[in-house]
């Protein structure tokens, strides 16, 4: 199955790729080819100064090779020998009235014959639009509930807890869904785990190209602008600091620029920032929380 | 001895804070005070906009507190309790001419009454003067000589270690002094410590305000000020993946804004970068590196 896992994600990059450029209408996809140095690699798609996307990165890998010691034992591995494949994306717009956004989905195997699938999407709007946060989550919801009526609580929990910034106490942005470990059990096969996974890629390229859509031609002014950088450093914090796919993705000596796309293409840092009360800044603050049922808002 | 200490970084932080705006002429450092949830606290001064520094810090703190058991791991403590104070400098010119530079002395005490002392100073210049690299590391070793000769070579080593970006495998930039965990031996005191951290504290002041003096009237270009943000860039890596110190910083619950002082004003990314042959940009690139004797180049 891991041949056809690998080969599924690499035909969705392509996918991704091109409902993302037809939306975008002004840039196209350049690709890099890398090889892992112990066995594997990947291609890396980056699109630059479009129309809607300052920079963003659709990236597919397949690596095997030794975890170092460190990272297996965080992994709770029984051994150092690991197989992981995946398409990671991050895209940065021009504009701060279009949110960020990122989603991967991954498969993993580590050498003990133990599987799972891992992944997600979510949202970080500069400014937050509710009934599109709403939107969004309901979207994500429908496609949680075809597999499992619980996923959608369980996996929604989940991103509110992984896309926090501990020393900001601010989520990263409206969330969505993560997961991880999607292991096969009694009642779910691994191919159930795999087809749950396919439908979580596909719903991508529609819910995020309908947010572009909708929010393209909005007018911002440079306020605005110096916003979004603020929040861009607050994403470049959250994945530097917190994420756990981009340390994993460093110690295991990936490809540094494969993992660092995800940054923006600016972004700054000014000290003490304070929102102006009632501002739609401070308003978009109050948003960033744990707990908020967008399903229900 | 603790309150000896603690009072001689508090009226460094007040005399540097003097030096740094008589140099730049422009701007005045602005104080918060602030209290850590523990106990003690700190009083962090920003400077912002100025003639040549377009942001910069002097943070003095002074916190005692259990450390997460993580952290007390980390450092090999065989309890929790700690007592920590210390200076806290970073500074980013406007000008891509002049250097990024950084300095720190610290007193940490644990609960068992181990104590010692830890500090360093580093440049981190956009484009490596040569000249102004070996002038610097000069200076830092006539400091280190006058206490023990085996000082600068050991504790340059140390910084071309700690100063350094294994996913860029570049180092932050020409290195400096770095030192840790400098106890009691049978040979020098504490107080000896106290004495060689003292003028380490002092030399800061002469050194980079010759720097900014040498070069603050040199011109520069739009494309200069594009490496400048990506050499921030790096130094955000750098400090929140790499640097213990914020790392300490902010898994002990310090102040996050004290503590990301040291971040950029703007900083930016450009996927896979590279510079243009035999360019001031390749050049400088080629100087980030471990090893290089700055006294005897």
């Amino acid at each position: 199955m891991k041949a056809e896992i690998e080969a599924w994600f690499k035909a969705f990059q392509d996918n991704l790729c091109n409902a993302l450029e037809t939306c975008d209408g002004g840039a196209t996809f350049k690709e890099d080819v890398w090889q892992h140095q112990e066995s594997g690699g990947g291609r890396s798609r980056i699109i630059e100064n479009g129309k809607v996307l300052e920079k963003g990165g659709v990236n597919f890998s397949a690596v095997s090779g030794s975890l170092p010691d460190k990272a297996a034992a965080a992994l709770l591995l029984p051994d150092n020998h690991f197989f992981a494949t995946g398409v990671s994306v991050v895209m940065h717009p021009h504009s701060p009235m279009v949110p960020i956004t990122h989603m991967n989905v991954r498969y993993f195997e580590a050498g003990n014959g133990m599987a799972w699938f891992g992944g997600g999407i979510d949202l970080t709007p500069i400014y937050v639009d509710t009934a599109q946060a709403k939107a969004f989550h309901e979207a994500l919801k429908v496609v949680c509930d075809k597999h499992n009526v619980t996923y959608y609580p369980e996996f929604k929990d989940w991103a509110d807890n992984y896309f926090y910034i501990p020393h900001r106490q601010e989520t990263r942005g409206v969330g969505g869904i993560f997961f991880d470990r999607l292991q096969e059990t009694a009642e779910i096969s691994i191919r159930d785990r795999f087809n749950f996974v396919k439908d979580v890629a596909l719903a991508f390229a529609p819910v995020y190209t309908r947010i572009i859509n909708e929010n393209r031609d909005l007018s911002f002014n440079e306020a605005q602008k110096q916003w979004q950088y603020l929040r861009r450093g607050r994403y470049v914090e959250f994945n530097l600091v917190n994420d756990r796919g981009t340390k994993f993705g460093l110690e295991t000596n990936g490809r540094t620029e494969s993992i660092l796309m995800s940054l923006p293409p600016q972004a700054s840092w000014i000290y003490n920032f304070k929102t102006e009360e009632n501002s739609p800044e401070a308003t978009t603050l109050q948003y960033l929380k744990k707990g908020i049922d967008w399903v229900k808002a």
